[in-house]
């Protein structure tokens, strides 16, 4: 594996799932793969979760690691050509990433998205100029429109509280600690039905979660899988393409397993004008005990960090079926199965 | 051991001792025990001595290590319930905190005290945050009101330049590299005396050093302590109970082995409405050559870093009865041991 | 070795380029000098390729790595004694470097030119103040007069282009993964002609670079060494002592086989006053196509990062004639070699 962006990445979800399972009942299986092997992670944004789990991940496989955290404002590359640079850009792209791509073996990228021009965003372009020039296999750690790192690990995490046999998910206890389906039974159990709600926030965020997780979980043929949110804020077509859209909240609730809430800001999908802007603050939106009165028992999923009462109440996000915690543990084993794929071609 | 908070906690000081001289004799020792363990150090304040030291003990056992800065500004965490989380806190600790447990074996935390609320900070806040909700073993690398890493260290220090036989001082070598008293003789020799003396400072200081440094004194009925500071600058009686206070500054150094200086702010005991204030600011207390000539050729310690001819003269600290560096070198020693003693246990 | 600072540090350096071809060959081949050995890399400023290839190097090597970002500004040391720190400087170097040495086996440090005190920028203040209060050895990744890691980096990617028999540049291969002439053949080789010039930039910068690069090509006596650039930006005769100079910049790239460029402020050598800065902005010297036709189909250099249109133009550092990447992917080799010769005089 050369790339990690998009759910094809992976290869089919059965066997990446299979993995991910053996990878969590033993983590430091694949030791001996890293050995003398550098993961740079380059951080133009901010992280918690990405950053501990990556580097988790990276040296649970044997990696050295070398964090490189990339003050935007301090540090502008220059792109173009032809520029005399005799302004505040010190360094131009062409030489600084081969150069990074020098002293490592695999490169993760973070670099968000900057909301203002849909185009430049949508178009990967930090993302691409290091798979472009570096020289070396490069993964998304979030990136501007994509971060399926989290959606890799929230289908794992459906997977494992999903019961295999007669279908329904599991109830007493957080199986963090590798006690999971057998894989080769993953394909016969019925379709959970899982729904991704928008929610509401108060500042601007990307669509690089929702993407990623309507395109893994429509990447599942055993999900099924309803996305609401207001109208206008339809997600990108390459990302849900074929999804189940329904703007009636409640109706989309009824009967779910589990329900994955999320921020997003306008993608500009139906007014280009809005790309990133806030057009709806609809309270109503936040996902409460009653809207789970809706769902069949349904688990609560959300990828971390979360606002209270403003995404989700406090006695929702604490009960016992709120799954935010062993989601953001399976980050650990879906960036060690990416890491995994890396290290064997490399 | 899951928490390493108080002198309580590491057990019998002899055992400890009889630990860290077997560790500084060989401090690669118990690397084996740290293999595919992660230590996560969690800074909500600067460190230089402490980063540093924690980060070599824990890679001297063979463990991985994540560091993370928490710019105490930048991440605010919401600790109330009910809150709408529409303002400037984008995470709950009921979240942040279990998910870094997620990532890591056993937590280091360092969060210094305000200063303005003494409840707060004497209530340990954000360390009783992190034992109750990360799931994993806690030690404070200096909190609110307590840095027993130091007063372990100082300990350390105190045994190995106190002689055994006869009682006395050691004088001619700086024992960094190894060369200590058998352990088993520690108990046989006579009492020195240890003077805590306050002395003055521009800013205002926590009392997590000399509140730790008292505890771990008193905790050990082979040394004979005296705590010298103004009238008004009592430390906390939990940490000082039973100890001899002189307010007489030459009369407590008379006959010292060992003066450890440290300034620390006003700790509310005697007023509350002093607690984080500067009420003194006599100079007569910096510990010169003339105060030292009061001791019993005492050696002269703090625990960095200093400010000279505030605290100390340069004459002093740069003496050869000065063992402020040795001190500083015994960090990673009392570190290795606390780490050992929760890796045992996990 | 217990510093490196200068080329005399690393002996002949015949053997040591036979080192470095060496570690090329297998870089991980002494990872038993570093096991249980600590690098602590101290950053006054920012760096990017020295940050990264140093870790490399260490990590090749086996060793364990602390890095410390002083920000110049944040951290000032109160270097002179009898002060009264009740100021803005909270610890004293005295305390400071010693407590560093503690928990570490080499330092490296960098510390830029402040370029307005040129007594002081020369006598290497900081470095010096490691070097005889650290207790470990010392080396430079770029210090106020001196970038010896990027100069001895500069030579293996000399030699390495430059064919051994009959003498010659290698044309159509980047020798980066280790297919190296046989260090025993090279000082048969013809006399590459090697000329470090001047080129404009519009941030005054120090003379580092330079200085190194011009002791480095003049201890090699198979190396011709000429530089040019501005009257009046005369380098320190101390590191230039004996090479050629040649004021007009055609004249030295005539029949060239290697061009250095680079920029540097005014070194103050002819007049005191004009130390560290811009004296001449004269674009002429910019490297572009025209001044490459005058060498002898002459590979370009440059320690990056560079400004392109300034220093060089974009077709001449993307030709193939271009050497930035693997003279870049050579700093991890040359650090390689100061880390195991310091290992090994541990």
């Amino acid at each position: 594996m050369r790339t990690f962006i998009n759910v094809q990445d992976i290869g089919p979800l059965e066997k990446a799932m299979a993995e991910a399972f053996e990878i969590k009942n033993d983590r430091y299986k694949f030791q001996h793969l890293g050995k003398n092997k550098t993961l740079m992670m380059i951080f133009f944004n901010n992280s918690l979760r990405t950053r501990l789990s990556t580097q988790k991940a990276a040296m649970n496989l044997g990696m050295n690691v070398i964090v490189l955290d990339v003050n935007a404002g301090a540090w502008k590359l220059e792109t173009e050509r032809g520029v005399i640079m005799d302004g505040d850009k010190s360094e131009h792209l062409l030489e600084a990433i081969p150069v990074m791509g020098c002293y490592c073996d695999i490169i993760g990228v973070r670099s968000f998205a900057g909301l203002t021009d849909r185009e430049y965003d949508y178009a990967e372009t930090v993302l691409h100029q290091f798979i472009k020039y570096s020289g070396r296999p490069v993964f998304a750690m979030e990136t501007a429109t994509v971060h399926p790192l989290q959606a890799f690990a929230d289908l794992i995490t459906i997977k494992e509280w999903w019961r295999v046999e007669g279908g329904g998910l599991m109830e007493n206890s957080h199986p963090v600690e590798g006690i999971l389906p057998p894989p080769s039974t993953l394909h016969l159990q019925p379709k959970p039905k899982v729904v991704l709600t928008w929610a509401p926030h108060c500042r601007a965020l990307p669509q690089a979660v929702p993407n990623s997780f309507a395109q893994w979980m429509q990447a599942d043929k055993d999900i099924d899988l309803v996305i609401t949110h207001p109208e206008g804020y339809e997600l990108d077509p390459q990302f849900v393409a074929g999804a189940r859209v329904e703007y009636d909240q409640k109706k989309a609730f009824e009967g779910a397993d589990f329900i994955y809430a999320k921020n997003w800001s306008n993608p500009g999908v139906t007014n280009p004008a809005d790309y990133g802007k806030i057009t709806c603050n609809d309270r109503s939106w936040t996902v409460d005990a009653e809207h789970m009165s809706w769902t069949n028992n349904g688990k609560f999923m959300h990828c971390l960090p979360v606002r209270r009462n403003l995404i989700v109440t406090d006695d929702v996000i604490e009960s016992p079926n709120s799954l935010v915690i062993p989601e953001a543990a399976n980050r650990e084993i879906s960036c060690s199965v990416v890491l995994k794929r890396m290290l064997e071609a490399l």
